[in-house]
């Protein structure tokens, strides 16, 4: 195991009507005046807008609100939120809404109280400083509710890249798994899809002796096999919605990844698709990672087999491990699939012709010296070949 | 799942020789005078008192010192402490040792600031306001390092009692594993005891629909299970002592235990025997789960199969689930014995003719009016029973 740090100071409020609370953990935490942000109209119609502004009525706090932001969030909005911030002196960020809303007030919040553009820190500056910022989670998926992190799409060349710091962790994150129940079937699995990449990057090291951290991600794959199937086929399912929330959390505030190398490059390949073509980051991960898997399996066997025989239930097969981690990659792939998640190019809406154009950008952009880095270093021709294969 | 709110805002660092880095942490935590607490002469010997206090000079803050924490920390050096931080205008707490002297820390801590008696908390009493405190943890054990708990033993009728406030969370808490290496194998057992304990502790629940919870308890469990001989087998085994580490605070800090009911009632009816005999509070549990857990047995065998299955990896009995629930009960205590913990009061110095005195405190002592509450309510004819099945 390899030292650490680790730092996870979000308060987290979890279950049924906890929305409500959302104005007074803003005042707990020293907000005397909110931006609200979010996302389309269902945050809206669903009325749970009307119930956190309700809620920063009653503690007599002032708000802004911003709605607008989509999928893959966009860099423009972000620049129109911290002009509004800047003008109006705002002193807290609540974002309502997804991983995508989430990570777009994490950048308002951090370009707030910077002199330099915010892009900075997606080009690798460590955001050090931020306004406060505050959760109200839609989707169980990427996590952001609980970690240092956020990634924004560049409008110019659609790059989408990250940035972190512990100055952007939410102060607070309201967990209502209720809130949840509306989602339509496949933002449900793209979130269920995403949750599980979250504790794949984390599976695949190089680092040896994480007997601790593997067990606590397969835990979390389990349950996200167990439960999201029970999701799936009933959307009220409050018990299976509260389950998967709270493994999204724990899969990505990293508590399961200390001390250990990890490989994010699923996540890597993926960032190119849902940027060129915006499709959900969880199906693209879909299709992407039983590709990557198959591609770098036999980098370290018998991680592969591990996880077939302790997550998917696959029998050992002692004389040729690496049927058993095949079996593994497949038994994911089938899980996916039995999800509703889409499993090729087509199913993605991506398209062959366009690869050199993804490797590109994914090997060359943003500073890249012609290949990734991970769990396996991938050139520009791995990386290629790994586009084919979900063709 | 039941609602929670859940926070963990201690900064964990972890790793070989992050004792140095002791001093800076005071500093960015806002220490400027420190009192330095810990137990016995080993942590002189090793000189790991020596490089804390380094660590504190490199930075400049002064420091007192106060050791003789004893295992079943006691009220009267908490006075003492108390008497030190106030009148030496102490602002910051350092706990050297391990859970007694992380527990007598927050006590000095909270006792500081607090105009009663700060046996007023362990009384029932919320800690609001407490110095901060961070530890160099030297025994993965107690998940004192983690928690906002702490047990202190009240001197006049030997009372055993918990007190608990987010005020008392350490600020930082520095895990090296390779200062757990020097422990005599009798301590390093009673340890791995304890967060096994704890882990129990949790999985004893009334409440339905905990996969995530129930996964991440039972991978916490796989690791004790299989990091625990190694350790006991090779004192000097950083790695599995690294995992353990980690293990014993992700135990308690209740990630793994938020929204479902909890047990604790091993941990009372054992407080009783520490409380008197003055063993280990781990050699105590050692004696007291499985006599517990087959008496509770009945209340929800599934859950006992459970654990029995996915921990234990005993063969369900599909007719009979109640043999394979007793196989995983019978499977704990081997495994209890396997790495050297007492099986029986005789083997902990207990005494058959006590229990009735053991029974009187347990159910009638602070305020109980005649029995305990937890995973099931045990009456003072219940624990009469229990105690008897450890003769």
């Amino acid at each position: 195991m390899d030292n650490f740090t680790f730092y996870s100071p979000t308060f987290f409020v979890f279950g049924r009507d906890t929305e409500k609370e959302a104005g007074s953990y803003v005042k707990k935490f020293g907000g005397t005046k909110v931006l609200i942000h979010y996302g389309g109209g269902s945050v809206v119609r669903s009325g749970l807008l009307d119930r956190v502004k309700a809620s920063l009525d009653r503690e007599a706090i002032p708000y802004l609100i911003l709605g607008g932001v989509k999928p893959n969030p966009r860099s423009g909005l972000v620049y129109e939120g911290i002009d509004i911030c800047r003008k109006e002196g705002v002193d807290f960020v609540l974002a309502v809404g997804g991983g995508s809303v989430i990570d777009s007030s994490k950048a308002i919040a951090a370009g707030t109280v910077y002199d330099g553009d915010f892009w900075d820190f997606y080009n690798g500056k460590y955001i050090e400083e931020a306004l406060p910022v505050g959760t109200i989670l839609t989707i169980a998926a990427a996590g952001s509710e609980g970690s240092p992190d956020s990634v924004i799409t560049k409008e110019e060349g659609m790059f989408k890249r990250g940035a972190t710091g512990n100055a952007i962790r939410p102060r607070f994150s309201i967990l209502n798994p209720a809130l949840t129940q509306t989602l339509p079937a496949f933002q449900t699995a793209a979130g269920i899809t995403d949750i599980m990449a979250h504790l794949y990057e984390r599976y695949l090291t190089n680092t040896t002796e994480v007997e601790v951290t593997d067990r606590l991600i397969e835990a979390l794959l389990l349950t996200m096999i167990h439960e999201g199937p029970r999701v799936i086929e009933d959307p009220d399912h409050y018990e299976a919605r509260a389950n998967i929330m709270w493994a999204g959390m724990m899969a990505h505030n990293n508590a399961v990844g200390v001390g250990r190398s990890q490989d994010w490059n699923s996540h890597n390949i993926e960032h190119e698709l849902s940027a060129l073509y915006d499709c959900a980051h969880g199906a693209g991960l879909a299709v992407t990672m039983p590709a990557v898997f198959r591609y770098v399996m036999n980098h370290n066997v018998m991680r592969f087999a591990q996880v077939a025989v302790r997550v998917w239930g696959c029998q050992m097969d002692f004389a040729h491990p690496e049927v058993t981690a095949l079996a593994g990659i497949e038994a994911l792939r089938h899980f996916l699939k039995s999800i509703g998640m889409p499993g090729n190019f087509a199913e993605l809406g991506a398209k062959e012709e366009d690869i050199p154009k993804l490797v590109e950008v994914l090997c060359r952009g943003d500073g890249r010296q012609g290949s990734i880095s991970g769990f396996v270093t991938l050139t520009e021709e791995d990386c290629t070949k790994i586009y084919q294969m979900m063709v």
